[in-house]
């Protein structure tokens, strides 16, 4: 029990289930949104929350902890307009999807001595405050992205808050992160929206595939503002996760065209033994 | 409770299921499966399960309904060897995901009056006894194609197999069912396969992805053998729908390239709104 603050900019899922899941565990938690309803909702269930904070508010004074958890997009400026408002000891860190950016911006702003991104790899197609709740993060793989600069106990201070609510931790550079998320996180996401706009295009609805199709469509329903501004970030890594989908679907049609069983084989066999190991 | 039997050829998921539901709404089941551990662990269960039937065997001749229950490359060869085996008054179905194969077999050997092709959309990436269970069908959407032979009352006998066990019955036409199922299962299955052979290649494992990756990678631990014979089948329809597929995939990624926004947040907004449909 930490009598300063933990401040969570952004209760969305990520924000809100963080916010919920400290309280629940007995941290002071400030929570602050942009949208009006949101920050009602959440004082409605007794949480000490606020519109986001304004020039010269003295609220986040005696926060130890930020954790900004908006949008990519959102977060750079953001970041720049919260620094005058919390205290030199404070340590920064975010939840966002890529993490050259939001690492970059904490060296140019000066602060990369207390900043760590952060990645929780818990995102589905659910969002907003209605879809957080507790217990998101157990057993989840959070990303942690330190610095160059970043100091023993900044980074000390970020890994007991994703262990005090049951992550499992990866230590990685924000370069190698984003490099890797193109393939296992965004490359997936782009997958499920390509193949529900093929869908959509043919005039099919979500309600006529079996179980199987709809597992491979359910990320399509993700934010889309959120997932357009993550691919924007990431392009230049995304490049080749896209060739390489590409490339095994035209290999495919090709086999199939010209009735090669043992590619038409391999392509499944070795595709399903991946997904068994 | 009928009195005759209904057999099913084939204890797999489907048939597993089938003959589980069945058996355990009264109605006499005769099972059967190539594969000695399926009838024995079958019979183990009670049920009275057999290798797969011999020439001259009257094991048959009491069957009034038989549900060919394996994959679709065997299911035309096995249609003329069991065909010798069943009374003139027997229907016969499948639950095969193409349909114009074995509706050409029923043509060709004379049974196009009393066959009706059936296909359950239940399948997923589990399969074998050991997967099947009670209440796969209920609420499931199953494809009927009757021939254009087909009579009313062996339409009604397959139609009254599938409600009876939960099923919404969709009636189509084989040709139109082939080129339908090739958007809303095959398209999807080979989506979700194409996904797991770019990530193997790259060095990722399935623990890596998060929920979401988890979801679109699911269908891809789907049988190879099954899947393998589905698309060689299906090869003419598939055509138009990978190519449809990779137009989206590319269209994003040259968006990526030149940093085209509005084509980039139209990608991921129609997806999201098809999804949430």
């Amino acid at each position: 029990m930490e009598p300063s603050a933990v401040a969570v900019v952004g209760l969305g899922l990520m924000g809100g289930s963080l916010a919920r899941e400290l309280a629940g565990r007995g941290q002071r938690v400030l929570g602050f949104d942009r949208d009006r309803a949101t920050v009602s909702a959440a004082r409605a269930e007794g949480f000490d929350a606020h519109p986001l904070p304004a020039a010269g508010t003295s609220l986040l004074t005696d926060v130890r902890l930020l954790v900004l958890a908006v949008p990519v997009a959102a977060a750079v400026p953001l970041l720049g307009e919260l620094l005058p408002l919390i205290s030199g000891e404070c340590v920064v860190t975010d939840v966002g999807s890529t993490k050259r950016a939001i690492a970059g911006a904490a060296e140019r702003l000066g602060i990369a001595a207390r900043f760590v991104g952060g990645h929780p790899l818990t995102g589905d197609h659910r969002a907003g405050w209605s879809a957080s709740r507790r217990g998101l993060f157990e057993g989840a793989r959070v990303y942690l992205c330190p610095t160059q600069h970043t100091g023993a106990a900044a980074l000390a201070r970020v890994q007991a808050l994703w262990t005090g609510v049951g992550a499992h931790l990866c230590e990685t550079t924000p370069e190698e992160h984003d490099r890797a998320l193109a393939w296992s996180s965004h490359l997936p996401q782009i997958a499920s929206s390509a193949l529900a706009l093929a869908l959509a295009a043919e005039g099919f609805t979500r309600d006529e595939l079996g179980p199987g199709g709809r597992d491979a469509t359910r990320l399509a329903g993700s934010s889309p503002e959120m997932w357009s501004a993550i691919c924007q970030e990431n392009a230049e890594h995304l490049e080749p996760a896209l060739r390489a989908l590409e490339g095994r679907l035209s290999e495919l049609r090709a086999a199939l065209r010209s009735g090669d069983r043992d590619t038409i084989h391999r392509f499944f066999t070795r595709a399903s033994r991946w997904a068994q190991a």
